[in-house]
């Protein structure tokens, strides 16, 4: 088994193949390793079959369906290949151009970031996507995926490898790190020079881990207290329904919503029906004093407007006006996806204006925060931070950018 | 004096202002900050000469010029606000808009990152441009300047905030941090939540603890190991100008050179002229055994290619090839500005391609790494990052983006 640092040198002299590959050259690559990911299935799925039987009664029942895999599922890791792909070439982009008075030709290019490591919890498909969205944006990856799902990227990786062979192209292309420990995270998290850009996909212990301790620059993704403000002007069913949709179309991801905010003029005669339609769905209420005045659920700690539940629990509190709604969220949301109900145009604006989260959302679902919905196609993780990319990462989300600059000798 | 933490909650509770102001508001602030700062030159000239009788003998010769005002300079600052007034607005620029299928419309803007840090060394100039930067961009400053500087620094940040409170915005806009301690550095690194982007500027050693011990978003920006190589295919006159150039300019900036890699087939007739030269420019050469063996100077030792010299003082190395260049470049480089000097089109193109910098250079001076020449206007610092901005920052390197959705109803 290589040591960390041994993939990372490899990962780091695999670079410039990487940045040079055609889109032609990378779209044969991806064909191919779909096609070694449905060949190598059977390999897949034993491997997938001990990780399952290793995790038995060691994780909980969602988890372990998340980590399982059968031939549809690696069909559909490989059609994913296939979609990014299909995807245009962010790389070579030129961003900008311009000739400088003094003759200097500066073209402002789209490159690769490099090295890109991604530190990942059970779902082994993200191993395959990740590899794909890093090899058409010219990147090397350093995949580094959990502990209950190792033989299962093992045995992906290397039908991805299978895959690079078969059109001689170099294994170091892609790169697993075998070592599950704690401390091969931390050593991505400080690989100074060898790393260029950390993603970490994965819970709030994670993303706080990579916070802490990383040295390398990083893209925090996917935490998610996402609110619903029903303002006073909402239409009462519209809200009903995207409220309910935020939160029960599928809880447990980061783009549900966690928190439903009501202005108080209409929390008399909206919050009766909002219980009413949730209660069908099964979804526990923690109601703030003035929600709870009016029907009844959970009484609210403090610490429920804070929690990212990914469950069928929704926080819900009576607010004065927009403003105050406002103000509730700067103080609670991680920046993620915030949506208001309203007809009324002026409170629409307001809330776009200042509320500082990667989407912002009038009318609609906040679960519409997705590569795929905003039409970026596959994407990396949804980036909650504003250094860097923010929001949906896809392809160009990956990159970076370079001048260069065409003289005649030129100086100073 | 308020503390740190009180500073920063400020100047939190100051940024959807900072954010909302329109251009016209921001250049009339930005005219008024100039205004106010040649109205205060009595004072600020007062400060900067306790400034520097307190530093007199306490540090070099060269910085404490760096540190000296007198009303030339501080005139030059009131009209460096004044360019910044004459800028574009970055904030509010529509990047991106798709209608999706279901109707949902998808705007990407640009917006302000929020509260930007700003760690800096002895130059009090900054103080005036990273503010108007800052102001310009939507941001809201907070400045933390060096200790032998910091009556200077109060002295500008009084007269700014004079012309901010005469147009009867928020004097919270622009804020310094009077605590000159390593403590205060250490909060703005660790201020989750309030600082959305640090920038150190200044040496490694302020670069190095902010990546040490950053947990905010943070840009390195400024440290500068150039490179010049000259090719086989060199035009020999054009190569000496630029070397020239580059490393004497201006030895003490970033964009300076600090070390020459020769092609040997044309080290025998080039390095002697070099030598002679930068001779006359009283440029020390520290040479690698092969460059040695032509011409005199001091035995380099392996640091010297590995130094930012700042200095006349020039790494000089013969090497074998242009992949052998872009090899030292990519073990050495800090990833700021390299440059290729020849006629050969295919090597070019392979240095362009290869080269892994912000700026990349063919047959031109790296002097030329600065958002003035780049038609950017002023600048933050140049980043050498690939993570977020790189290369040099202006005002809309100073922002970030976010989505904008608009819907009637959509659910998912």
């Amino acid at each position: 088994m290589k040591t960390t640092q041994e993939i990372l040198q490899d990962a780091r002299a695999a670079k410039p193949r990487a940045a040079a590959l055609s889109t032609k050259e990378k779209n044969t690559l991806l064909l191919a390793m779909a096609d070694a990911l449905v060949k190598n299935t059977e390999a897949i799925l034993a491997a997938n079959a001990a990780d399952l039987d290793a995790a038995r009664g060691e994780i909980a029942p969602v988890m372990l369906d998340r980590l399982a895999l059968n031939e549809a599922r690696v069909a559909a890791m490989a059609d994913g290949l296939r979609a990014v792909a299909a995807l245009g070439d962010p790389v070579g982009e030129v961003l900008g151009e311009t000739v400088r008075p003094n003759g200097l030709r500066i073209q402002k290019v789209r490159v690769p970031m490099g090295v890109v490591a991604i530190i990942y919890e059970s779902r082994p498909n993200v191993t395959a996507d990740a590899a794909a969205l890093c090899l058409k944006s010219g990147n090397v990856c350093v995949l580094r995926g959990g502990r209950e799902a190792i033989r299962s990227n093992t045995a992906i990786v290397a039908a991805l490898r299978d895959g690079l062979s078969a059109c001689d192209a170099p294994e170091t292309l892609i790169n697993l790190v075998e070592d599950t420990s704690r401390a091969s995270a931390s050593e991505l998290m400080t690989a100074r020079g060898l790393v260029d850009l950390l993603i970490p996909r994965g819970g709030k212990g994670l993303i706080r881990a990579c916070v802490e301790n990383a040295k390398v620059p990083c893209i925090e993704t996917g935490t998610g207290i996402c609110h619903i403000y029903v303002d006073a002007a909402a239409d009462p069913a519209m809200a009903l329904a995207i409220v309910d949709n935020a939160k029960t179309s599928r809880p447990s991801v980061c783009n549900a919503a966690e928190v439903c905010l009501v202005h108080q003029s209409i929390a008399g005669a909206f919050l009766p029906a909002l219980a009413r339609r949730l209660d069908e769905k099964h979804v526990e209420l923690r109601l703030d004093p003035r929600a709870a005045a009016i029907i009844p659920g959970t009484p609210a700690g403090p610490e429920d407007f804070d929690t990212e539940f990914l469950d069928y629990i929704l926080a819900v509190k009576v607010v004065d006006s927009v403003e105050d709604a406002m103000r509730h969220i700067a103080a609670h949301s991680t920046g993620h996806s915030e949506a208001i109900v309203t007809e009324d145009e002026a409170a629409a604006a307001a809330f776009c204006r200042d509320v500082d989260s990667a989407a912002v959302y009038v009318n609609a679902s906040t679960r519409f925060t997705d590569g795929g919905e905003f039409g970026l196609g596959c994407e990396m993780g949804i980036s909650t931070q504003k250094l860097g990319a923010r929001g949906p990462m896809g392809l160009a989300e990956l990159t970076s950018y370079q001048y260069i600059i065409r003289g005649s000798g030129q100086v100073r």
